[in-house]
């Protein structure tokens, strides 16, 4: 079968049997960084070849730019809280052709089963979607998760075709200190791709770090931090997702300093699906790159080229003769406007209909115990931790505080709002209780069920009643959004994957969303652009510094200890 | 063991546990592309970064210039005529430290044997020796090798830890026209690491043989070739050994054009051991690149970084942690005059002594026929086809000419020699005869068993007996090359490793290399800087331009047919 092929498609190649040909383009070749005019003929899922090409299908390109397929070299695909193969289109129209997804939050919330999940929704979805297991299932040990993944879960994944290796190192105290568990995860897929996960490590330990495999890191958000890794032989993924924004001053000084690129490449690691759909994916981040003064054909080899590369990926990420037939017009190298979209050597069409499969163990993925009427009730005495939000960024600041209080129990007030963790994955009944400052509630009360990276249900509000209300109406739908306010659901999005993706269409998810948005202003307000959902989600994540509430209590990043295990 | 090994290598370099340290060094970073200083680290064969460091060992590098140990992206070691160990010690010398060996030689002579025989020799060396599996043995069914490899011979090298993939893929028309049997190599090795070897191929027909999977070439003679073979995905490995020499050119307009340089590489192919130990070898080619105008540290990153990621070696060709300690400290980076050499963690010291391993099948590889005193008689009849040399070059014309003859049998004369090609692996008795001008020998014969690629035993000279007393000569000690006058031997060097190498120290070696000119300089003459034995060598290469001689009779390559079977 592989020479069967293999001969078809050096006869094609040889005897230019195009079944499709673009005319007209202006050719953006990776290799030799220049532009080349002529045709593009295709066939079979491949490129001929770039020449005089006929064939019964033809796209006049009309002089735009044809691009290799765009790459995300790093993303979890549940951010966006669409499913996979909704996803998938979302991106191809904003001309991503790769995925190097890293299902984290799902094996956080179902294990082993949730990698299987993630890759039997995206065996027939149009682009290639490769996968990297995640290697730090849960994140740290101060959050309850649904599973913990070991080596010996991770087995079953090697031989995949589509799995390129271990995601993303984020415990890299771990690996430095050499701990036994991280070690048979380096060690089961010592020689296959690594992708990092290390801010701000430097010196002797990020040379530990690499030394033990990683060789990629999205994390770098000063200038420094990108020459130090670049220097130790990492490639650098800059992320420009929904959550981290603040790559211009980055993408100037590269240009600025003339960095070499061949080692760069961009991801989004999390970008919410309105983001996508509004401002765009890699094609957004070609925009940004090349206003700050990042060359157009290096930028696009990173987007390309480079990220392959990077992943060992063959025959992706080139307009050449026998790499896959992926290509995207663009009106021009500055605003990377996608005028169309080539995938395995088709053109994309948009609105295909998805057939979702229900898989056990997916869908009914919130297990909560039952909550007598006090449970959220937080005694305080003297001072006590407050998770104090800041505008437009996920760091929180701790303050200890007299909070107002009646009969030694905590009273919510338009400044002060009550923030409850429950653990959700085995009924425990456990539940971390705090208090935050940041936005305002009145009369109501908000819940998620995403809360990275263990995706506990989170709530926050004015009243004990709205806030349990929340929980219940998540508890029967599987998971999801929801605001409350008077012990009713003013809006509500079910995210029934998990309790981390809908089963929605992109446009009934978005209108949800919306919704979700109206009634969360209704009854509350926030400074700053981000999205309380968002910021919601991170809450929980015992790494973002300084301060977070898991279901184990209030817990202080600097200090790496709790600081108040909700009921005093 | 992968575990244990993996943590003592974190915490080696964690904890800054050198063995050795490399002080005062100007470190070449291939990455970021500048010079950094500092100490190198080195514990257990690997570099645990750059910075401060102590061991008992310490190496002062004085300001001098430390880059990673030097790669030769392609190589036959048989073209040394010396032993792979002694190849080894030579080129470590030199700063080379990794090799991409193709044993092409050894496989047309000794078949799959030959190939575990040069795995086997190579097994203890200090240096990094991968192989190529050859592809084209035999190069083409116009003479007659000591072996054919298909496909089913390879399987078994495909698991072995130190083979990347398949060798040069020379016969590009089999690929063009999807020969059966080649199909059936490149599928076995789909995927895998693939060399190249195309010499003007372009167009349609470079694009079917890109797509067959070759991805690489180092048979660019012209900038515009480079350019296309590059701009369709193929890594150019620039080549300076003995025989190739015309690179100057090259390389000033790679610079002149800033030709990007990621997927340009450095390779020999073929290099004498006189020629290594005189000008060097890697960095030979390094300060002909930057004499040339090519920036230094792009020099460098082709000389290391880029061909590893040609051939898909991770952590090998960057002075940088986890990567292996393979360095080469020079002068500076215009003359890469080598100073010290480090290979595998610990300092090359040359003279180690070799055990070489006789092996069935190696060292009994000329088997010829029993031969009449008149087998070497050649019958003319009008106008005969005579092979011209060109000074300095491979390259021969091809004229018809009467030639002086007695009795209808061609008489030699000073211009005109008689050239033998004895087929000498399957003692079938087979005789090409041909005729050749371009250098004179007075009373004597030359011979030798090294003759590309099939290496049949070439003789030439002025009359039958001395060419016959050759022929004795080196089928007695097992091949090898000789100089006869007057019934009498005037030198000898034997090769009876398959009638290519010898068992011989290189000094050893290279005095009976002088002998063998001196004795040939006293018996004949000629013009320009060619080594007779070498242009003898591929005078039966029936793929060079424009005329060869094989066991077959003469033929004309430019029309792909023989043109006298010797004796008319």
């Amino acid at each position: 079968m592989a020479q069967y092929n293999l001969k078809k498609h050096i006869e094609n190649a040889r005897d230019k049997k195009a079944e499709l040909v673009i005319k007209n383009a202006r050719v953006v070749n990776v290799f030799t960084e220049e532009i080349e005019e002529g045709d593009v003929g295709i066939a079979d899922g491949l490129i001929l070849g770039i020449g005089d090409y006929d064939a019964a299908r033809v796209i006049d390109a009309k002089g735009a730019y044809l691009c290799p397929g765009l790459i995300d070299a790093h993303l979890h695909i549940e951010s966006s809280v669409a499913h996979p193969s909704r996803f998938c289109d979302a991106v191809l129209e904003k001309g991503t052709t790769t995925l190097i997804c890293d299902p984290h939050e799902m094996a956080n919330v179902c294990g082993a089963r949730g990698i299987r999940y993630m890759l039997r929704e995206t065996e027939d979805v149009p682009l290639n979607a490769y996968f990297m297991i995640p290697s730090c299932v849960p994140c740290t040990s101060f959050e309850t998760s649904g599973f913990k993944l070991y080596a010996r879960d991770m087995e079953e994944f090697l031989s995949h075709p589509r799995v390129l290796g271990l995601g993303e190192v984020m415990d890299s105290v771990a690996v430095v200190n050499c701990e036994e568990t991280m070690l048979e995860k380096l060690a089961l897929f010592e020689g296959g791709c690594m992708d990092g996960h290390a801010p701000l490590l430097g010196g002797d330990r990020l040379n530990a770090y690499v030394t033990a495999g990683p060789r990629t890191d999205h994390e770098c958000g000063e200038y420094w931090e990108i020459k130090e890794k670049l220097g130790k032989g990492m490639y650098i993924l800059l992320r420009l997702g929904s959550v981290c924004r603040g790559m211009d001053g980055i993408f100037r000084r590269i240009a600025e300093e003339k960095l070499p690129t061949r080692r760069l490449c961009f991801c989004t690691d999390d970008k919410h699906m309105e983001d996508i759909r509004v401002e765009g994916h890699m094609n957004y981040i070609l925009r940004r790159a090349v206003s700050n003064g990042i060359d157009p054909i290096h930028a696009v080899q990173m987007a390309t080229i480079n990220s392959a590369e990077a992943h060992r990926l063959e025959r992706i990420g080139a307009v050449s003769p026998g790499y896959k037939a992926d290509l995207v017009l663009f009106d021009n190298l500055k605003d990377f406007n996608v005028l169309s979209v080539i995938v395995g050597g088709k053109p994309f069409v948009r609105g295909a209909e998805h057939s979702l499969q229900r898989m056990e163990g997916i869908y009914d993925s919130v297990r909560l115990a039952p909550r007598a009427p006090d449970c959220l009730q937080l005694r305080v005495n003297g001072k006590t931790p407050v998770l104090n939000a800041v505008d437009n960024e996920l760091l929180t600041h701790l303050t200890m505080e007299e909070v107002p209080s009646k009969d030694g129990l905590f009273t919510p007030t338009g400044d002060l709002l009550k923030l409850a963790l429950l653990e959700r994955h085995h009924a425990s009944g456990r539940i971390g209780l705090g208090i935050m400052r940041g936005f305002r509630i009145h009369n109501g009360a908000v819940a998620s069920t995403v809360g990275h990276d263990s995706h506990n249900l989170v709530v926050a509000g004015d009243n004990d009643a709205d806030m349990l209300k929340a929980v219940d109406l998540l508890e029967e739908c599987g998971g999801g959004y929801v605001v409350v306010s008077g012990g009713v659901a003013l809006a509500k999005l079910p995210l029934p994957i998990a309790g981390l993706m809908s089963d929605l269409s992109l446009n009934e998810m978005e209108e949800r969303l919306r919704q979700l948005l109206d009634a969360l202003r209704g009854i509350g307000e926030w400074s700053g652009e981000s999205d309380p959902f968002i910021w919601l989600s991170f809450i929980s994540l015992p790494v973002l510094p300084n301060v977070r509430l898991t279901d184990l209590g209030v817990f202080d990043v600097t200090k790496m200890q709790f600081v108040g295990k909700g009921d005093a």
